[in-house]
């Protein structure tokens, strides 16, 4: 196992995070916080520690599969450690696990909080919250990608590990090309999201902290109401800028080389609007004697149905209350997710038609049991292999939510809770039902069931594999036998 | 399609079915009841319209998987509807609706009720219901292969269409002695638990109905209190029945050849023991303070334990009422069910080692991706086949699980309501949990519940494809063809 250039890129990560941090302190400087030295001292801290472990480039630099998941966890884990430090330091959160899952839950775009009262943070933590779902949106390691040049099938393995979706798409033929385009898109599609809100009356602070939770598809709210107390028209805003955000981002490419016509086909994208649009009306007509007029039932529906496919977490309503089929319903939307290739979580649409189209396909052969017609998406074959592994992904997703929901049921948790706090963190969505609902938080939980759902959040991010190979007896050996191996050497 | 031949079965079916409904005919002249009139006409018209329909052996009795799945989908849903007519007829259930969800619920063996009060019934009813549970649990095609014999791969496709597990399992060269033998040991099996009943104290009414029900792992109780009532040892003797029957057939027919070691190295049912155990003991720690000593606590958990999992569901306790973690526990036994080659329902225990051994696969080629070791169990490598089909079947019925869960949330339940009320169903369980729970009853569901019910009733027991297939396309052109053509000729 190549360790060095774990470690290498371990270090680099860590630089990164160093440099981001000096946004919250800004923040701290422009509001006169005293928070902000924390910030800054843990800022300053990354960055040595990066620079330190990232001296000097391994002369090995290529690595397989196996390390690029290892990287790409450790990577998760690093960064959601080390920026956790400057909530417990400033006491805002003083448990070190309360501090964690907050910042895990940021940077996996989930949106679960365990603070009661989000109005007292100070704003270089609330800027940093959200943050986080911008930074996790579209991974760090994307975003290394796209500065840093590495030999050979290293790159694609690291992108492999940490993009969402069956199969990693290679929107242009050079890697390190398709990550500056993705991180270019997403600031821009961020930028036009600020400005819009701005010009709808939002104040400065709100609208960066505002959009970068909608582009990661985070969800930390800045106010305890979430976003029920913004306008009509902001929550409107913000519904299309999430519903954007949930698009696969070939979309934006195609339009961005002008073929639309293309870009309209895109069958997951197609399928993805109309679970939403299917959604929003039904359970505007199931809710439609809950509001005063039509506007107000169909703005709150299509605020939640988008705030829930795209695994924001966003709330203008306490869908708790609501009738149990609208709860189903999205309950059932936080499994879907959105697109593949975008920032949301969940198992993602293009996945679940793979799985639709395989059960059609099985049927047909007990009528034609000699056909041997392959399944099809946007006319194309689809790979027996990408047809197996989404098989066992679901296997493997079904897995990790079962035994996380029977875990977290030993502690005095009802049923429900249970359920959907694992569906909430797992997808990646934030805010489930009962005592996980959108008006309650996660503080309650026991340790045990915390530190699961943190690693729920990450399973869910990482679409499971590279966390879970973490936990494959062989990676501790061979960690364990190039560690034997250097200290013979030395 | 072979029409002639789908409708040439029907007829024997019913012709079964006439003469198995003398049965409750004659518990109604034992106890002197006039109920036994209307079991006697339905079985006088149940023996005529299938004598009418078989007249005729047609001569080609070749057929496909496409009718195999047919002959057996419409043969329960025959059943059904002519077992439900004397509940009609002597109004003890008078609503059409109601009787054909308690016949249906009898035939799949789920268990799931809709009287409030089954200590009305008269006695012959009561049989009857009980007597579908055994009828259902071995099926009626296997007991027509058994005694029919039809050319071909006929045979097989109509074994391979009823039985449950990921592959048919031929115990003898013949598949006809394979189905008397299943016969055989079910039968004799039934008898030595009434017997053992008997000895314990039990009535012989009660012996021979909680046998029909503990045998089909159906779970229909005699009395309102389910098996609460009988005494400690009755209790354990059903505990340990229900458990046997739960177990892959292939063990009772090694152990009958002697080949006592190989019985009892056959994984599927060492691990089906391992998570019965671990269930029982579980349950057991959780609720030690809820019981006055340890082997009330011991019996109770095991009771419920061995009742889900083999997903019979008699009950002795209220486990609706048991801490969160206990009923987590006990609604995942029911979607694990018991092992293939049993009369149990749910997944079955084969295929969920054969989905984790899919999991461990593939987090085992993250580490080795050059490796291409096939699955194993029993020491015998499995077909790519069944892998396949195997996880299509998990994407199938969690498809079929959600669709149905949707739907009856349309109506005023409550989460937990919906979502068990499907898993009792589609896994034949019975009782579920909060307003499906073992006190309560399927009554106050609606119609459009009550039917999607049934449908995931027959759908569990069926395994999906069967039932499914009924509603392609190609199938009712077919049909409309053949219609068509015969209408021409005349």
């Amino acid at each position: 196992m190549n360790i060095p250039i774990i470690v290498y890129i371990q270090g680099k990560v860590l630089m990164i995070e160093g440099v981001l941090m000096l946004l919250p302190c800004l923040v701290a400087a422009i509001y006169r916080e005293r928070t902000g030295l924390a910030f800054l001292f843990v800022a300053v801290v990354c960055f040595l520690a990066g620079f330190l472990l990232s001296r000097k480039k391994p002369e090995n630099s290529v690595f397989y599969l196996k390390e690029g998941c290892l990287t790409t966890a450790l990577s998760w884990v690093i960064l959601s450690i080390f920026g956790c430090l400057p909530f417990v330091m400033t006491r805002e959160i003083p448990s070190f696990t309360d501090a964690l899952f907050e910042t895990v839950s940021g940077f996996t775009t989930t949106g679960a909080s365990i603070l009661r009262d989000v109005e007292a943070l100070s704003h270089a933590s609330l800027m940093w919250r959200s943050f986080t779902h911008w930074i996790g949106g579209m991974g760090v390691l994307v975003f290394l990608l796209a500065i840093l040049s590495l030999s050979g099938g290293s790159n694609f393995n690291l992108m492999r590990a940490e993009s969402p979706g069956p199969a990693v798409g290679k929107l242009m033929p050079k890697l390190r090309s398709t990550a500056q385009l993705l991180y270019v898109i997403y600031f821009v599609m961020t930028l036009i999201e600020i400005a819009i809100l701005l010009i709808s009356g939002m104040s400065v602070f709100d609208s960066i902290a505002l959009s970068f939770g909608t582009a990661g598809t985070g969800g930390f709210g800045i106010r305890n109401s979430s976003v029920a107390d913004y306008t009509a028209l902001q929550q409107w805003i913000i519904t299309i800028f999430m519903l954007l955000f949930g698009v696969n981002f070939n979309l934006y490419y195609l339009l961005l080389f002008r073929e639309v016509k293309r870009a309209f086909t895109i069958e997951e994208v197609r399928v993805y609007f109309g679970i939403v649009l299917f959604s929003i009306l039904s359970i505007a007509v199931k809710m439609h004697d809950y509001y005063a007029s039509v506007w107000d039932n169909l703005r709150t529906s299509a605020f939640q149905v988008a705030s829930i496919i795209t695994t924001t977490g966003y709330s203008t309503a306490n869908f708790d209350h609501w009738p149990t089929f609208c709860k189903m319903l999205l309950v059932l939307l936080m499994f879907c997710g959105g697109c593949a290739g975008s920032t949301a979580g969940g198992l993602k649409v293009s996945r679940l038609l793979i799985g639709m189209k395989t059960v059609r396909k099985e049927l047909n052969a007990y009528i034609h049991p000699k056909s041997i017609k392959k399944i099809q998406m946007d006319d194309k074959p689809i790979e027996h292999e990408v047809v197996r592994s989404t098989n066992v992904f679901f296997l493997t997703f079904m897995t990790t939510f079962v035994l996380s929901v029977l875990v977290l049921s030993w502690d005095k948790e009802d049923f429900v809770t249970c359920f959907t706090a694992v569906a909430a963190t797992l997808n990646n969505v934030g805010p489930g039902l009962s005592m996980a609902g959108p008006a309650k938080n996660y503080h309650h939980f026991s340790m045990l069931s915390k530190y699961i759902m943190m690693f729920d959040m990450f399973a869910g991010r990482l679409e499971l594999f590279p966390l879970l190979i973490l936990f494959h007896p062989q990676v501790w050996k061979d960690f364990l036998n190039v560690q034997k191996n250097t200290k013979g050497k030395a």
